[in-house]
């Protein structure tokens, strides 16, 4: 009898062979979404999980290209915190239409079998959001047990229901030191170049362009206009305001969005007016902006396109950003072992003065598809500016420095392993 | 007897009366042009000697515009170290063609006589060392005592005679930094984008591209492609090699100078073939060479217009740069104090492994209107890379950081107080 009774209790505190997890990046990169990474495999780790991350996301599990976490030194696992991009590649692989062909999902169900895999941490924005979701319903129709949660990330900070995206506050820092800076150059050569643009990305939201405006401490300071796509483009009104700028200050330093519509909803960049360009129909209506600017005024102008200098410039990082990422990364794992499925950890601010955040979660249809614009009330009233209500709101998101090791005058980025899982299937997946 | 032997001894350890000086900046900016103006305000203030500041460059001695140094307070000068920009202004002003109207240069020379000036720091590149040489016939031939020392600054380091121009290191070590960053960026998302290209300035040289390569560290790393202006560019070995790279690597990481010119010696990015594109024709060549591609292999692409970004940046300064701009300002004076005209001091490379400079001179006749292009041996045979001379060349030249404080999220570059001199004469001066 006492013999039976030990074997009890060491049955019941043998913990169940854990399967492993996999995580994942889908869609474009931000500076810290490596720290999210770095969030899960620490904490799966303390719960004796096994990651397995997807070479170039989702499309990862498909071709069962994974890299084995456990196979990384803790100076390696650094590169993580360290490192702009995706430290093992992201895709914008749209997965069948589950409606019509089950082909992807029946796959990805028979990759994780074959690894042991329960846990998916997909980490993207709202399309990743409803391709996890999507994984919930499936892996459930038929039968098999994965728990599937999302990690939300995105620079353009348009996600609903949470206060702000990870990502958004680094590429913030950036475009709020960018016009600082390129407003501290506009005005000393106002003299021979009246007109400035800087152009930033951000899909249907201002986020990023409004971010500029915290580079401003009085009135006169730089950016003089920034133009976001929640505000109809009226020609005449903007080209009004450059004039009213160049008399009044010198010169006139604006930051637009890449995607200015006009009123019938249809993107200035691509309006037909301008089709002779080429086919460049996203980024690039800077030069369209500083044209309409020289046939009217004849001012000199130069313009930015900064495109992937936004996301990556790391060596801009932002502390508080870059902690946050990890917290989402984390609270993930956490709700996984917790039992929970199907929800996506969201950051929330904390009421009161003082800036104070926390981590919640939702379920993942919340967030899938759906897109979060700036307030009427963010936008000044003559929609050329931002209101101290969205300056209140960014600039917390902006602060803390995380400045990378430099070696030979450059960041010092390390490298990771990579060591990749062994395949164990024996069929050559086809990516559509 | 005595007596008279004392007064002797007086009167010759009794200075004259120091007569003041005038500096100012012009053309492009630098990150580090204002550690040139520290230079020359703190060593003119050890030899007594006070120093006016042109408002907007040579302009501002013509508008008897100037700012009093002798006003600001150690605090508020360490604003020249920290900002980027010029802390003045600059101008392209050209002076009236001295052999058909004398005008400005006879103004000039009022307004230094109405000031006590007699000497002119003038903080520039070719163009600005050409004008300072021509004031220095032009107060000889009027008999008014002027030294005029030309002080050397571009970041195109085009300027010939000297090894680097002040300003190259920092924009060096901005591209060096920002071929790294977005070369991972580029990696990790080359399933949906195959081609990503940087545009540098540069004018006619090629040597802002080139610090790209700094970056690399193997073969395969960004950018595989290095386009200077040195270069006849090839439509049909571009596109060729662009194929191979994103064939190897997955990818295609390009940077290029926005001069690259065809085989008649025309820009690229004015060909007439892209007219449509309005009347751009400095800069924006990467979205032609991104229709290029996109047109022979119908790759998807991304394109960074760097532009003023790429000079902005001093919080990227390099302690290297901002130590030889600061020590060409110095040296300015001391060549001023000690009795020259008409020179400009130079950085010299002393021989041996080990990277050491040194402080030399030149006539500002050696400068003036001549470029430095990057020699041929400096680029790989193929035309699209860079050699080992010209990385150990470069490589010293981006060395060291020099972070500035950082405030509320965005760097805190201090304000100057900026004090007018009063003005003296009764005319107002109208430029041309």
């Amino acid at each position: 009898m006492p013999k039976a009774k030990k074997a009890i209790v060491k049955k019941s505190i043998r913990k169940p062979k854990m399967k492993n997890a996999f995580y994942a990046m889908g869609g474009g990169v931000t500076p810290v979404i490596n720290s999210s990474a770095l969030g899960v495999i620490e904490t799966c780790k303390k719960h004796e999980v096994k990651v397995y991350t997807g070479k170039f996301g989702i499309e990862g599990l498909l071709t069962e290209e994974m890299y084995d976490m456990s196979k990384e030194t803790p100076k390696t696992l650094k590169a993580l915190h360290l490192r702009p991009g995706s430290a093992f590649g992201s895709c914008r692989y749209k997965l069948t239409d589950i409606n019509k062909n089950k082909k992807d999902y029946e796959r990805i169900i028979e990759v994780c079998k074959a690894h042991n895999i329960g846990y998916i941490f997909y980490n993207g924005g709202n399309d990743s959001a409803d391709t996890t979701n999507k994984l919930v319903k499936f892996s459930k129709e038929v039968g098999y047990p994965l728990t599937c949660i999302g990690i939300p990330k995105t620079m353009d900070n348009d996600l609903p229901v949470m206060d702000n995206s990870p990502g958004y506050g680094s590429v913030a820092k950036f475009f709020a030191t960018a016009a600082l800076e390129t407003g501290i150059d506009a005005k000393a050569m106002q003299t021979f170049t009246e007109v400035y643009i800087m152009e930033t990305m951000g899909r249907h939201a201002g986020w990023l362009p409004a971010a500029s405006a915290l580079a401003k401490k009085k009135e006169s300071d730089p950016p003089h206009m920034i133009l976001c796509p929640e505000i109809v483009f009226n020609e005449e009104k903007f080209l009004k305001k450059v004039g009213e700028c160049v008399k009044k200050y010198g010169f006139c330093h604006i930051v637009t969005s890449e995607s200015l519509v006009d009123k019938k909803g249809d993107f200035i960049a691509s309006t037909g007016q301008f089709d002779a360009f080429g086919h460049v129909t996203k980024g690039c209506i800077a030069p369209i902006l500083a044209n309409k600017i020289r046939d009217k005024y004849n001012y000199s102008y130069h313009v930015s396109v900064v495109d992937y200098i936004q996301h990556s410039s790391r060596h801009l990082g932002c502390k508080a950003d870059l902690e946050q990422a990890y917290a989402v990364g984390k609270a993930a794992v956490e709700l996984a072992m917790a039992g929970k499925n199907g929800l996506i950890p969201i950051i929330k601010r904390k009421p009161g003065k003082k800036y104070k955040w926390e981590i919640g979660s939702t379920k993942l249809e919340n967030i899938a598809n759906t897109e979060k614009n700036l307030p009427r009330n963010f936008i000044t009233k003559d929609g050329f500016g931002i209101t101290k209500k969205c300056l209140d709101y960014m600039r917390p998101l902006i602060q803390g420095e995380d400045f990378p090791p430099f070696k030979d005058g450059i960041p010092d980025y390390p490298e990771m392993k990579l060591v990749m899982v062994p395949k164990k299937l024996k069929t050559k997946y086809k990516l559509r």
